[in-house]
């Protein structure tokens, strides 16, 4: 927490302060805490931080957070809550009492308690430590990405597992005397994530013409010949890292288009990963994909061809720092990125493939080990 | 919308805006459009929303969203975006240019981007007029909730099978030649919620003293003799709705203290709900159960006893408007809560009991459909 201390002293404020739930990855990175409901995290340098819960909480709190609970009311909420409509006016006060002094805050803080804080000091709103900060994994956290990526493994071999043990029938695949659908495969995963103490949301399963659409998540029977988009990206219940990976496979015989452009997403992918280093920035790592996808007469703008980032990071939230994208800056060692090229053509589908792994001094080290194979 | 546009009106401002992933409720509710990065929700007095997403989420959005869809680059978003450290100020000048006047934000609105707007117009804090509409149900997310209600029953009937198909074999519970442990009955709650196209996080599995922490999650062998609490409160997957329920069981016999407990906690939730009709404040009803174990020689203050509210709304968050509670304002025909008193005392356990329906005009429509048998 140097870094934060840092950050709070070179903008001039006493404390850092941050209100929110664990679904927020900073709170949940800051804190270690797992909550529902929004806490306050508050932390003057040199001191160690607290958290402020709910009364129901604090034993909670007392073994799981890495700060110090406090309860609202030992926080001094309860002093200045007159009625319910106070909420956001006794949350300020009472951190103005804890703080004493300016206070530095995320850019995704509240507004409604930043107006209240500021006739108390002033809010200077910070450039996005802790987002930084969250960029670069320590080994605890890429231990856990690995482990997600490992059940992730076992998902995506159980989704391809069925498709490839289904059937052909009037074009459309059959399993076990039913009709294999996308619904079907995603909750193959599902229930294989959750064996693992994994959640997911949103797999993709998308077939054919919804493969072009990078983002669908699919639905209905799965038919042969045709490219099938396999996209997941599980949370692990109890750490909050998330793994991210796609295949793209077809039962069948693809069409001379979707092999086409099969093999030239695999070379970008190729293509990328050799020039991930520590160094290397997020911009020049995507041009290059676009200048491969260009050179083979591939769209690169628009809503066809090459329409996404090529990259990102993953760790307490699936997107995170740092791009592999035109914006793109600097990466570093310890960052965990994604490599992602895809093909999108409307009228024949979508080809992408996904590795993940991690940003090194002189390479990439891919967590994920797991064939790229077309055609079962 | 009215509501929202008489919001916009009363508050002076010429457009309501929100920027968030659908993570938030509020913009949920706004777009019912699901997404993961966050995405811009715009509306002015008389006119139809529009939401500015990625250009790879525009099809999906236009497919999805209950508003129209604007890609970045139509919302005037790359003219302004210099460099990456632009972002939130690219984002305002785009914002601006499409709310033509002082614009109208939630709460939790990101303080960086309403910092950004402030150099082209007033930021004004909406004072949640969303979460009041969210807090009426109208009867399509009445049936929403209902129906993951039934998903939350079948996920308990699956979890209190497993308990009372365990033997006890020095005082802990076995079946099938294994440990019968709070995780094993939690996943039997999730993959059971799964096939009920539902997702659930955290669900309560607390045995004996862990029982006494009201949102301890639980771990390890579940014991005999003990209090097991079991609380789920799924979400569907593709609604985003929430159902939520609690269920107190002992497999073997109960020490005369848990006994006493359960009959009072009974006692209460059934009081509670007779107490409950539009017009009634969450206070009230919460002060009678607080009157009711009190008259019993239960504590309600402190970290023993009654220690929380007695319930709370559900809808697109597990918690949200109206408060059972202390500071509860009136109740209102459409809303949807929970009535959940519990007992806690350390060195003995916990015991809670939760139901959720509808507020009517004249009283309660119970949505929970589920025996309270303490003994198995």
């Amino acid at each position: 927490m140097d870094q934060l201390d840092q950050a709070i002293l070179s903008n001039g404020a006493a404390a850092y302060v941050g209100y929110a739930s664990s679904i927020d990855p900073d709170m949940r990175y800051l804190t270690r805490f797992q909550t529902t409901d929004p806490v306050l995290f508050l932390k003057r340098p040199g001191e160690r931080g607290l958290v402020v819960v709910s009364q129901m909480e604090y034993a909670r709190a007392a073994s799981e957070s890495t700060f110090s609970p406090l309860t609202r009311g030992e926080a001094g909420l309860f002093t200045h809550w007159k009625d319910p409509s106070d909420r956001w006016a006794a949350m300020a006060a009472a951190i103005a009492g804890l703080a004493k002094g300016d206070v530095l805050v995320p850019p995704s803080f509240p507004i409604a308690l930043a107006r209240g804080l500021e006739s108390h000091c002033r809010v200077i709103v910070d450039d996005g430590t802790i987002q930084r900060l969250r960029a670069v994994k320590v080994p605890g956290e890429v231990q856990e990405i690995r482990s997600v990526q490992r059940a992730n493994e076992a998902a995506m071999a159980a989704a391809i597992g069925l498709i490839r043990a289904a059937e052909v029938r009037d074009g459309l695949l059959v399993l076990g005397g039913e009709a294999l659908t996308a619904e079907r495969v995603r909750a193959e995963c599902h229930v294989t994530l959750l064996a693992h103490g994994c959640r997911a949301a949103d797999t993709i399963v998308a077939c054919g013409e919804q493969s072009a659409l990078p983002h669908l998540r699919g639905t209905g029977p799965l038919a042969a010949d045709e490219p099938i988009v396999i996209d997941i990206f599980p949370e692990d219940e109890l750490s909050g890292y998330f793994a991210d990976m796609t295949r793209t496979v077809v039962k069948g015989e693809p069409s001379p288009e979707v092999r086409s452009m099969f093999v030239a997403v695999r070379d970008a992918k190729a293509l990328a990963l050799s020039r991930i280093r520590a160094g290397a920035s997020g911009a020049e790592v995507h041009q290059a994909v676009v200048d491969h996808f260009a050179a083979q007469g591939y769209a690169t703008e628009g809503q066809a061809g090459f329409t996404h980032n090529l990259g990102h990071g993953v760790g307490l939230e699936v997107h995170e720092l740092p791009t592999l994208g035109p914006v793109g800056g600097p990466l570093e060692a310890g960052n965990v990125v994604t490599v992602e090229p895809g093909l999108y053509l409307p009228g024949v589908g979508g080809v992408r493939l996904e590795d993940m792994g991690l940003v090194t001094a002189d390479g990439f080290e891919n967590f994920t080990r797991f064939d790229e194979e077309l055609v079962l």
